[in-house]
């Protein structure tokens, strides 16, 4: 096992070397370093691959003894992860990063422009080499199931599409009754927040939730994000816009919610390939809890909009806890996914995952597909996009090669109910701890049932053993009823 | 030749990304992330080491057809690299990787305890392990030579020590006469200089002087240093003291002129071990260059006077010119190097590189070093430390190894006065031109004989080539003898 893990221990330190690189890029980084530093994280990345796929780790592997129930996850996860980068050709791992390469500038050129045929050849492009991968790491059922499972382990198109599909034939009217409810004034949010008062706010409630500065920290970056360099450094990084409170304080709470799934993996884990969020589902199933759940619960507001309210007198002097309330929870369908409320943000990723397999399996065209979109982004959410650059090109993700990734956004919106209710059935006065600005109870509840085990657990097996059931559409769709039915008066 | 340059590439990014990790130590890290950070550096570290000692990368150096005088001097210098890396046993480098590491723990206790036999035992290993490396390596006239030869390529212990001697002669009775005269007054350099300000102030004269900010840039760290990731991405960090001109603003200009070696170096020559300073002498002599023959001289002064005056009407409004040049060129012998003038540092220097010398050579023990030392200190400086830790304990240098290193110092501040004077003779009016605010002349003369070979020349080539004579005492002595003469009235 020693000589093993010596070699695990080298993978990871590898790739975390590259998100320091990585991280470093986003925040600190001169300008003109960008090219030298694509080719040492590319450098980091191909020596980690190159040393998984290696034929002595598969030795060692095989030869292994563990003597542990840690130890025997180790070698049960790495060997298949192992399999799994040994049956995609190096050739089409290269094709793929070429690929992306040409069609991540032909996105941007398609974007500003607003003309979606510069980029339709380069997207069609990406959904062979997808295929094609798909093809190589084989499936059950059908290609995009080897694409979800990159991201989503373990996760089935059929069991994603029935809950999704569950989801939308409520969700959908429900968003109409809402659009025909009096709508909530979201004032209160786009009056003046002085930058440096809402980096304060931010960090002091973000630190109150449970995330440990000694091993984080936030920077500024265009795109926020959250990223590892061992369980003992997790850090975030947040934007801040100067008449708009929330893109900083629930970004940082839900950059603080993934920080902190990593922050409580088991230590011992450290320096091996467990030591991560066990699929991005789960993941987002942490952030969009503490963002949402508790961020934008009333509750939490009890405790936190005093503070709120002495950080901003200029802004929320005269402003009462129902209104704010009610401007934090504004539902307003959009056409923009990255500015979707609570409600609707789930339609925008199941038009995603419907077009993607309708793309993968031929049903629509490349040419076909602007118009696909703004159909069904009419039908389902009410609003048309003006033009494509607002529709069909407003991600990057698809010109990464990112096919079968949307998907874990929407799974972790629910999940995070799911968890939520069971924590609560453990916490049966969980409300009122939050009311009281307590949250170290229900930070607990996440660390045992869900941090700890790194990916020792997939997602499916960590809701089964917390909630005793499966992956459901309900306790979101119940969540969103009572929560906005009373907000909007339904 | 192209196989040969992708797996120097390799070793090279490998490299860089220690780096990139090591200044995010220094600057941002949390506390936390120091155990796992130490891991990571080694692992990057060792794949370098092994990389380039393998038996592959040796016998692609063989079988180069170099077609350039550029790809010649790679073969050629990266040959001689392996040659002496693949000399030194690993178990050695092991050995002194554990005998630092408890060596600078101790060293910290009994610095801070004033205690200096709890460190003795330990730099007995450091010295005896160095011995080995010595040997290891091998010499051909003593083994201070092959310690000498890590930092400073090409030169030798005597070399060194008669230029060390003819510089010792005439500088410890100049040092003398100054403490005879009447001492200058240093208050205006103690009032008190905003930090946003010092920052602002600093950052214009780097950017002025050539320090370019699209491929570098500033933070903070505890102990000021500039670092290379690229030639595109070079950065310095300083920090700042409220009531003290002289750290934050002469460190930039220090650190600058690190930096904007390393980003003139022949952007051909990216990705290869060449691109890096040629020895850390001639490092310094471009730090040194930066920091005191321009950044102390009257004639930038009269440049930059008039924007620090109105960049800090508080401190300087009442200043004149001439006392804000004499203030930051004071002359205060004292017992520690990193605070000493320009006069006497080089005194401390030459106390190490003897002591180093004789302990080497068995002439003196540890357990006399701290007597040793402090005699030396009264003869030389007039002063003595009142302990071992403002004596022998005040530096960490010999805790990590580095023994050979502290000479490189010294030579730097010799070199910088050859190079400087080689400089005017090309451009005669260059007084007048820094009294403009003009440096790209000199900044281009360095390009073009210094910089651009990045280690394709040694520091005794370079010299040669663009003085016409090697190393020597005489410039930098008549540089200081002429400048605080004046200064003094000598």
């Amino acid at each position: 096992m020693d000589t093993l893990k010596q070699r695990l221990a080298r993978i990871t330190h590898l790739n975390q070397a590259a998100a320091v690189l990585e991280w470093d890029q986003e925040t600190y980084m001169p300008e003109g370093g960008a090219e030298a530093r694509s080719q040492q994280v590319a450098t980091l990345r191909s020596m980690a691959h190159e040393l998984l796929i290696d034929d002595e780790t598969a030795r060692l592997l095989e030869a292994a003894q563990p003597d542990s129930a840690s130890d025997s996850d180790l070698v049960r996860i790495v060997s298949r992860d192992v399999q799994k980068a040994r049956k995609v050709p190096s050739s089409l791992i290269a094709e793929m990063a070429e690929a992306s390469g040409r069609a991540k500038g032909a996105w941007q050129k398609a974007r500003s422009g607003n003309d979606f045929p510069v980029f339709a050849p380069h997207l069609e492009r990406i959904f062979d080499l997808c295929i094609q991968h798909a093809e190589a790491l084989g499936y059950e059922d059908q290609p995009y199931d080897a694409l979800l499972d990159q991201y989503e382990e373990g996760a089935t198109t059929k069991q994603v599409a029935a809950v999704f599909d569950d989801v939308k034939k409520d969700l959908v009217p429900f968003v109409e009754a809402i659009g025909q409810a009096k709508p909530l004034c979201e004032g209160p949010v786009h009056r003046e927040y002085p930058e440096a008062d809402q980096w304060t706010f931010g960090m002091e409630m973000a630190e109150r939730i449970g995330y440990d500065l000694k091993h984080g920290r936030q920077d500024r970056s265009a795109h926020p994000f959250s990223t590892s360099f061992s369980i003992s450094d997790v850090r975030i990084t947040t934007r801040l816009e100067k008449r708009f409170f929330n893109p900083a304080f629930f970004g940082t709470l839900h950059e603080a919610g993934h920080a902190m799934y990593e922050q409580g993996i088991d230590p011992s884990l450290e320096g091996t390939p467990l030591a991560d969020g066990t699929s991005l589902g789960m993941h987002e199933s942490q952030s969009r809890m503490w963002e949402n759940l508790v961020g934008r619960s009333r509750a939490f507001w009890e405790f936190a909009f005093p503070t709120a309210q002495s950080t901003f007198p200029g802004a929320l002097s005269d402003v009462s806890l129902d209104q704010f309330y009610q401007a934090i929870n504004a539902v307003m369908p959009s056409t923009i996914r990255v500015e979707a409320d609570e409600v609707t943000y789930n339609l925008h990723i199941m038009l995603r995952f419907e077009l993607e397999q309708e793309m993968i399996a031929g049903r629509v065209a490349v040419k076909d597909l602007p118009a696909a979109w703004n159909d069904r982004m009419e039908s389902w959410l009410g609003v048309r996009p003006e033009n494509d650059a607002e529709g069909v090109l407003q991600d990057i993700h698809w010109s990464l090669g990112a096919i079968g990734y949307f998907p874990t956004y929407a799974l972790g919106n629910l999940m995070s109910v799911q968890l939520f209710d069971a924590a609560r059935k453990d916490l049966p006065d969980l409300d009122e701890q939050i009311r009281g600005g307590q949250f170290s109870n229900l930070l607990g509840w996440l660390r045992t049932h869900v941090h700890q085990w790194g990916r020792r657990r997939t997602a499916n097996e960590i809701l089964g053993a917390s909630t005793g059931e499966g992956l459901a559409a309900g306790p979101w769709m119940d969540y969103v009823r009572e929560k906005f039915g009373a907000i909007y008066g339904l």
